[in-house]
């Protein structure tokens, strides 16, 4: 491999992993901000999108100079693929963020609903699911990329429970419509916050690997865990 | 160019171009069940997406592949990897026609809202921005892509709209929330959708003149209409 190649490549991945820092910190504040009824950090959140979309459109354009000059081949390849890839992913949880952000702010300046809705056990799983695919990206292990994968099942899970609660609440209570349509959001944006992060660990694993693992039945995407 | 690059471009494009036929056709099935309450046509798109998803993972096997073998350059580089990007968005949107079919299984065989309720002209724009952004696709062609970015806020608006009705109809009367709760669903999937159109369209605005257009205030994305 070229030394420039190298070079570029080392860049790269700093910038992919400067991007996957923005987006989680984005995320991470965002939950914060719903959890703690705290508007004023709602709003970061809201206005820290631009640096995001700005790192998306770099770090393509990055991709596509590299793919231009050095016509790289087999791993270099795909690495470069699977960081676009990973890219778009990204930028993705980070408008879904933003979202979270928004319902945030309204649900922050109007009276709680009173319900009993255990948020915490799905916002700590898919905060892990965003920490653990991001590691996967820095230290390129598809062992852990897969173990991320295992957990979207229970996501969907815990997303479809709070979908019934909060149906429920509103027929016994339509007072708590608004309210409620705001948090059925919420859990539905946390749920695909987990599916991009699906998502970026397949990449992950396909980077590694070159083995295409999206849309398997489980048991083939998840083969028996290799102890490390 | 080799006429093996050639051959394996003209290959590609008949592939992207099928893959855009089975999501369209996806799409439309789905909103058709919904409109005329069938079930049995809503089954037949959930039956429908293995093919899309295989189909997609052909697409991009293709495409890596020619990456790898033909290591193309300036715009045969930039088509195939637009290509990439268009494959992806045409699977989400594939997956969203999946999630309306389901809730049009739920709401047919369920009595009906009694809402003023006019989906008709949201389905309308959603059908046409699909069917542009396709249509863009196969001649090529930026000026109806950036056509297609133009109607996105038409379908946020109107998208909020029937979130403000389905809302209050919840609100007056709570036995509507399961039904209006899946009508909810289906106007921000159809939402999706248009996002996704429009994902389409930029590639393709990028693919032909090389330009990334995304995340750019309108005036910037739609400058004034060339005529042809």
């Amino acid at each position: 491999m070229s030394k420039h190649l190298q070079h570029d490549l080392d860049r790269l991945k700093k910038e992919i992993l400067a991007m996957g820092a923005l987006v989680e910190e984005a995320i991470n504040r965002a939950i914060a901000s719903l959890t703690n009824r705290d508007a004023a950090l709602a709003s970061q959140v809201l206005e820290g999108d631009d640096a995001i979309d700005r790192k998306e459109v770099e770090v393509e354009d990055m991709c596509l100079k590299m793919l231009a000059l050095h016509q790289p081949v087999a791993g270099d390849l795909r690495y470069i693929i699977a960081v676009l890839k990973v890219n778009n992913d990204l930028e993705r949880m980070g408008d879904l963020a933003q979202n979270i952000a928004e319902r945030a702010l309204f649900l922050a300046t109007h009276e709680p609903i009173e319900v009993d809705l255990d948020f915490s056990r799905m916002v700590e799983l898919v905060r892990r699911m965003v920490g653990q695919s991001l590691d996967a990206l820095v230290n390129q292990d598809p062992v852990l990329a897969r173990r991320v994968c295992m957990q979207d099942d229970e996501v969907d899970r815990l997303q479809r429970n709070m979908f019934e609660v909060l149906q429920a609440l509103m027929t016994k209570d339509p007072r708590t419509v608004e309210r409620a349509v705001q948090m059925l959001s919420v859990s539905r944006h946390l749920e695909r916050i987990a599916d991009s992060a699906t998502n970026v660990a397949e990449d992950i694993v396909f980077m590694v690997e070159g083995d295409i693992i999206r849309h398997r039945a489980d048991p083939a995407r998840n083969p028996p865990r290799v102890r490390r």
